[in-house]
């Protein structure tokens, strides 16, 4: 796996099951990953030798983040380096235009949207689908950066002025945000897990809701459909992430997509028989897959972001005492105000008591106070 | 901890959730847990000096097996090094007659024993209990051995003639076996797991069933008094296995005790809110217990033993296929006839269709037979 932060940390765990030795490449000891992880291999993931190096000895190179060259990836694949998710899907997850041209070319939901570059263009694009304007960075973006909300086109020029690719799309006014996880193997074996609700805070996820409260199954079933759709026509190897807006109605379109284990999953080590992480080492490796089945009616998974006092012991005694049936998830990184530095599960049958016990256990790990 | 076997193995995984950083001590970086953990020393459990070196910088040292020396764990707790569990605990783990005078000195049902060194102690115990008479070597036995069951003084002879200190007890008619899991912190802090039916063959325990089907809840009470009982009175701190016999009737007597992880309690890795690694993390590191609650109703963890083909790719696939929702583990261990190498656990609502699901994917992985 290349990338050492929480993603490859919480693959150790399902690795560790499974008997697969996963191998990470980190930029240092200190890595949330490499912390934990005996084969841990120095190097940077924007040199092709050093890709090439930590590739020796492996039956499968994978991801714990999107930023490795798509040239790198290729080249690796043309020396006979199996690499999952290949880079003809993962492209889809590192370039919004091409994502937004392949998903409008399938026929799957997307707001209106259009590469811009100029200001004319984006005055093009507001006559037509109007103000606000959603302008995205092609590539980089993550957790709310390289988003940004334009009321007009005064701060569109602000943003096109940064010389960034853009696309400008049509301001969604959803209901709530979703996400559907959906795995699929080389020999084209797909699952989805439940869709679920995930609420932003700052363009951050803090809570993600398993499954959606209230969804229609209908609704449910079709936005697996698109997911698992996406996954096929995209090749997808490995997990796929597809967050989405819910309209009013009940209608679905894309907001974006990602090719690895992903936040909004976090759920699943508790709340599903399968975790995200052994399902996608399952996927990866072209093992059968593991059932994407709930573990309780109702899961609710809380970010756990750093707050102004780094250290959280005393917290995490009181989280620990006030609710044994929390499960608590540390990813061994230094606090930061705003990062995200854990989280936590709460799991049960009533949403209103599991939200609050998730909520209680989150916010008092990264402030201390009681809620 | 001490030790990298793969009780080891599977605290890592509860480590990483906790973000407790987990170091062992290993012989070789071929053991389960050091192919997995990042901080793996390396040196022999048998030395002092290593021990002492390993124990630097660790705020608790605890075990992944019950062999090191009583006196070694004295000389590091004299030098300020908190171990837990402490030798006055541990030694009744190690020692069977220690462990035997103790529980009957407060009263914990044990079998008629005494110690014997002669064919005339044995013959005398016989006298008073009947044939057969159980000998159990006092140290160093596990899985059915150092355990003879003797028929006669002439079979009992054979086992004196070693020279191993022994005692004797009374066989016990017993229905079947049961096992308790309890964790005591140091602060006193207690809690039960589920009282669980363990099934053996040959001395190996190969199915575990959780919780012990029709058990009498007012049975399944005293037996929980008891293991916590025994906890608080050696004062343990981390896991205490209390294995027992259950006898027409219901009651019960202790057979064996194991203070650390023990593989009767595997089940609580997705069969618990708590698993009993990250249970036995917080016990010895004074952190609130987690719940010990079911995760489902009914929960079958049965061993893989290596079978005669060591190259068992093929049967892992086919057991991932045949049953998504089943959960497999193996331990990174070279495959050897009749050695566990892993286990798989089953979670439902039906015994007898858990069981089989659990049973077809042990004994499939381990020989290739459809059962």
């Amino acid at each position: 796996m290349v990338g050492a932060g929480q993603l490859a940390r919480m693959t150790q765990q399902a690795a560790i099951a499974l008997g697969v030795e996963l191998r990470v490449l980190a930029n240092s000891l200190d890595e949330s990953a490499a912390r934990v992880i005996a084969d841990t291999r120095l190097g940077d993931y924007r040199d092709l030798a050093a890709l090439q190096a930590f590739a020796e000895g492996c039956d499968v190179i994978t991801f714990d983040h999107e930023h490795v060259p798509t040239g790198h990836i290729e080249a690796l694949a043309a020396r006979g380096v199996a690499v999952r998710p290949g880079a003809e899907a993962l492209v889809h997850a590192q370039d919004k235009a091409v994502m937004r041209e392949r998903l409008t070319a399938i026929g799957a939901p997307c707001p209106a949207w259009a590469r811009v570059s100029t200001a004319e263009d984006v005055e093009g694009f507001a006559k037509e689908h109007g103000w606000p304007v959603v302008l995205k960075a092609a590539r980089g973006g993550y957790d709310g950066r390289g988003v940004w909300v334009c009321a007009s086109a005064g701060e569109a020029a602000g943003v096109l002025a940064s010389g960034t690719a853009l696309i400008a799309e049509a301001f969604v006014p959803f209901e709530r945000e979703v996400a559907v996880l959906v795995a699929r193997s080389p020999h084209g074996q797909g699952v989805s897990y439940p869709v679920v609700e995930t609420v932003q805070k700052d363009g951050i996820c803090v809570e993600v809701i398993a499954p959606a409260p209230g969804l229609d199954p209908e609704h449910a079933a079709q936005a697996q459909h698109v997911a698992l759709k996406i996954a096929n026509e995209l090749g997808v190897t490995g997990l796929l992430a597809v967050e989405m807006f819910q309209l009013p109605g009940g209608r679905f379109v894309v907001n974006e997509l990602a090719m690895r284990p992903h936040n909004s999953g976090h759920w699943t080590i508790e709340g599903a028989r399968t975790s995200q992480f052994e399902q996608h080492l399952r996927a990866v490796l072209d093992l059968p897959l593991g059932s994407p089945a709930p573990a309780a009616p109702v899961v609710v998974m809380a970010n756990v972001l750093g707050g102004a006092d780094p250290d959280l012991f005393r917290r995490y005694e009181h989280v620990m005492a006030h609710d044994p049936g929390v499960k608590i998830h540390f990813y061994g990184k230094e606090v930061r105000p705003g990062r995200k530095i854990g989280h936590v599960t709460a799991l049960g049958t009533d949403l209103a008591e599991v939200r609050a016990r998730a909520r209680h256990a989150a916010v008092h790990l990264a402030t201390g106070e009681y809620v």
